[in-house]
């Protein structure tokens, strides 16, 4: 597919300096070659999409008209960057996305000097554009600094403490607001609210009109843009209200596909000596790629697919998803309990709260991207006698740190919180990464800590959170599909603090919390071709720990290895510091916790990821023979054994 | 003092129903009264004062037209709810305030069914107002819930967040924006700015007027409530369109000093079935006392004083704080150094910056309370060639957690973080404490964690992290003074990852970080008086820990405890971890990790705090004493010899 392409223009760019060489009117036509090009390379892929669609033609816009990489440029979130890359340079890798030693699925500086900040997780561009337009300031330098941010950004809280705190300082910041009317759903609250009736006003629509009549009077226009810069800005005035009270200059609303529209006021923003400004830019995500426009989700994030028909390749699945397995089992206890509802910060479908939602309407909260608020609305929720789930990936939780310990854990409020993407991630790579709940929640007083080991712990962990009332419980559980046990009808509640034996043996424990118990199954069967018959244990709780259980195996075992998809400080940490505050390592186990390495680790599937971090099979009987005494010798030998 | 204060209406209200009961025109006298009791109790007990008198009348007033605690009132932060206990209960205990085992000094829902929820953080209130306001439409019941909040709490994202989602919701929630135009300092950012345009408008000037002929006529106008509804609202009405853009229903500005017009707003408020309803009330923080109103800081907080004086106790001072000489190294720095620049989240004076900011007026950005902002902007000074020091409470960061990993440690960016009140605080209690920060920024890779031992190392560590450009760098101190050391005249830059040996000896080893090595100093001069002569070392680093130092300390002595003042999960969880993945823990080591107890600590002074965690000098010695075999009737006889 990718060599039918025929990208004349596209061709001729390696850098954005080519961009702005082109005759403005050259750009409709490589906007055409880049959005092309892009859709092949997803195709091949996979990855996001829809947002990258969406601002193909900003994305030539802001290059032709600003000197990039001096002038800053900062993508929000950075999954809207794929045209940003394949202009910047990186066109020759653009289908190595997400992959493996690939280019990164988001903006990342050590990437390209292009790339002026990484981000993976939304609505941080306008603070890291502030603190550059302020460094800019300090050192005397002209140049400009552009943070392109979504009206779904909008919703959290940081683009705010950042619009509110530039709004009284005279950094010369450039915030262009990208409004295609949804994140990853359809954004709700009150500001998304705002911008559609300043984008359906008769303003815009008038001004649509105008801008017309304007862009046939271009020429001359860019030839004078300083005498008609306040002209030019003033007609554009619809609104904004709420923006202009922050302190920010606006202009808007501007169509953002539209290039005669786009460049002179781009132009204009840019030689404007006043301080922030907002450009209200409105696009169509999924733009201009009928599959994608046609779909609800607008190809937010997708498989490989087939550019004709926009069919995305589906991998053969062997089991349910932990998400779906939550979803479904949540559903199961809210039949059965009409206290529960379900909170979301704007991820319904990936934390499988849309099935929910179809169940429930009314007892589900997508709150949009507001993390902090979330978790404490989820505390009010339970105070007045609620049975809320809050249900927030691992990484995303880390926004609402403070809330959990300060509103939920202070309190001893039961709030559940459901925690998906636990451990690596995979593609979506280390701003991703799932990897320092188990530390960050291990450290709070008054939380009760567990991780599912296969799908159907899951849903015996769903219903053990339901039942909870005294106080707040969490429990973790990964990315993709789960073991393929055998599932229960019901979920049933489990003892809390109490883990279980999985298999009874000796010399060597293996203690696994989480889905690590599959690998320590796994190397159980390796050691067994050694003549070895380990124990292999599920702590299911990590808080509180179940100390007999774990006293037991220290005291009559040789070697304890624990394994978890977590960073240091998390279970293994625990483990040990119990272990050495009883004088358990005083004796004779030789106790060696097993942890994700101290690193941030690039995209690659996750199994590469466990195997690198030495927690897979391989890697615990390794740590396990290791600790049993075997030299390099011997464990060469063994591996021969296991084969 | 107190027994002199005549208060004979306050004598009558045992509970807010009795202020119900009173006729509206005695809620003037009662409010004189309750404004002197309270400051007669803070000037026995030191704590926040300022805030309290400003909401004296507006106390009265909710709990006059409210049903608390039916209706749900919920004091944001919950310092200014002194006039509240005294109200609902408390009297009898009011002069224990944020004393062991006396009144919390905020909002504590385990104190009284009045406190709806908890606060120590800002800007909670609004989110838990709306999951309580949900959670009593699901139940079908009529309750109220009103959020009380202050203008500068109005500059956190959260605040922002939850308006957000309340502003599309039908909820029910009357937010109350107290408007002192201060937080604890005076507040920034473009949303007081815009408060300010509001209460400095025409429409609030002539709405006074309106309001004191309303006020002549207010017997009538209260028995016809329903009818007047409209138009008395109506006539409030004088701007707020930013409010009314986020969806809610504005009254206001009002003067919240004046009970003729809060009790008739109140009334109607509470009887309006719209949605939600933000109340914009503009008191003067320390209001009635005339020391305070007349002092910069409005007595935010203070220590014991003289009621007729004003003048506040002054304990001796031993030593510097750790606070001024953070402030005092951090200008020494910036004086050679015009790369260095300070940000704080609206703590310029608690943090020591307010200093900084007197020498260095244009390099220093207080950015509101917003540390979510505070951190990614100064990722952005970072990312651009700035030394940006990040001065935020331990307690404080938790709000930034995912912009200390996602925006600064990924990208491996250069902020320095100052963290100070590291540790038990003391007086401000479970809310405040900032007992987490290692363990949750010991989990996040690239980072360089320190503490200071004492004040001399703290000016050591801000030279040290001046000079760390590789990535992001965090130092941690206590509150309080110093332990009165030697100060050096400049700080040295410290050998990254490398402890030090302070005292040599053998059989124990004792290894501090952060300013417990105090009292590990004082547990070895207690072991010398049973014949032992301990190593005792200080850590410095707890990331990169001193591998060879420890490796050391566990080969050549027979006890290893480690002392720290933090959760598990921190130091001794990483030193553990180390010495079992190395194999050190399987030979002859007898390692205790001492870390805080894994709960929440009410108010008490700091000193009795760590006693009751063990980790005094007592505490150190017998740990170790244990570690070495004494049974009950050895440590006894051990504790005889030292005396």
């Amino acid at each position: 597919m990718a060599d039918k392409l025929e990208t004349p223009l596209l061709d001729t760019i390696t850098s954005p300096e080519d961009i702005r060489a082109l005759p403005q009117e050259d750009l409709r036509q490589l906007a055409d070659e880049l959005r092309a090009e892009m859709i092949d390379a997803v195709s091949v892929t996979g990855g996001h999409l829809g947002a990258g669609l969406g601002v193909v033609e900003l994305t030539v816009a802001i290059h032709a008209i600003f000197n990039t990489p001096d002038d800053r440029l900062i993508w929000d979130v950075g999954h809207q960057a794929y045209p940003h890359k394949i202009v910047t340079g990186r066109r020759d890798r653009i289908r190595t996305l997400r992959q493996k030693d690939g280019l990164s699925g988001f903006t990342r500086r050590a990437e390209s000097e292009y790339d002026a900040f990484g981000a993976g997780h939304s609505s941080t561009s306008i603070s890291a554009g502030l603190g550059m337009a302020v460094a800019a300031e300090l050192q005397g330098q002209p140049r400009r600094v552009i943070s392109v941010i979504g009206d779904g950004a909008m919703s959290a809280g940081m683009a705010y403490e950042a619009m509110n705190n530039a709004g009284t300082m005279d950094a010369r910041l450039i915030v262009i607001l990208n409004d295609n009317d949804m994140s990853i759903a359809p954004p709700t609250g009150a500001m998304s609210a705002y911008l559609a009736r300043l984008v359906s006003g008769p303003v815009y629509r008038n001004m649509r009109e105008t801008a017309k009549s304007l862009a046939r009077r271009l020429p001359p226009f860019f030839h004078e843009p300083a005498r008609r810069t306040e002209e030019f800005a003033r007609s554009f005035f619809t609104g904004g209200t709420l923006f202009e009270e922050l302190g920010f200059y606006y202009v808007g609303p501007i169509d953002g596909h539209n290039l005669d529209h786009l460049l002179p006021v781009l132009e204009n923003v840019r030689d404007s000596e006043t301080g922030p400004i907002l450009v209200h830019v409105v696009t169509k995500k999924g733009k201009g790629y009928a599959p994608a426009e046609d779909s609800a989700d607008k190809y937010h994030g997708v498989s490989k697919f087939n550019v004709i028909t926009g069919a995305q390749a589906k991998a053969p699945s062997n089991a349910p998803s932990y998400t779906s397995v939550f979803a479904e089992s949540l559903i199961q206890e809210a039949e059965q309990d009409p206290r529960i509802v379900a909170v979301t910060a704007a991820m319904p479908s990936g934390t499988g709260l849309d099935k929910f939602a179809k169940a429930f309407a009314d007892r589900i909260y997508d709150v949009g991207i507001a993390e902090q608020h979330a978790v404490t609305f989820a505390a009010g929720l339970a105070a007045d006698g609620m049975r809320p789930f809050a249900a927030i990936y691992s990484t995303f939780l880390q926004r609402a740190y403070d809330q959990v310990i300060h509103d939920v854990a202070i309190q001893n409020l039961p709030v559940r919180f459901a925690i998906d993407r636990a451990g690596y991630v995979g593609a979506d790579g280390p701003t991703h990464a799932g990897n320092y709940d188990a530390a960050y929640l291990g450290a709070i007083p008054n939380m009760t800590l567990m991780a599912a080991a296969d799908e159907a712990e899951l849903r015996h962990m769903v219903a053990t959170a339901a039942q909870h009332d005294s106080g707040p419980i969490a429990f973790r559980y990964p990315r993709g599909e789960g073991r393929g046990v055998e599932m229960p009808e019901r979920g049933k509640v489990l003892q809390i603090g109490r883990g279980r034996i999985v298999q009874d043996g000796g010399t060597i424990a293996l203690l696994s919390y989480g889905t690590r118990l599959g690998e320590c199954l796994a190397a159980s069967e390796q050691l067994a071709a050694l003549g070895l018959n380990p124990t292999v244990a599920d702590a299911r709780f990590m808080k509180p720990l179940d100390r007999e259980m774990i006293t037991n195996l220290a005291q009559t075992h040789d070697v304890l290895v624990t394994a978890e998809e977590g960073s240091i400080g998390g279970f293994g940490a625990h483990v040990a510091t119990f272990l050495a505050n009883e004088g358990l390592l005083d004796g004779n186990v030789r106790f060696r916790p097993l942890a994700l390495p101290d690193s941030f680790v690039e995209q690659a599937s996750q199994s590469d990821m466990y195997a690198a971090a030495g927690l897979n099979a391989r890697g615990i009987v390794s740590t396990a023979l290791k600790a049993l005494g075997y030299d390099d010798a011997a464990l060469k030998a063994a591996y021969n054994r296991i084969g």
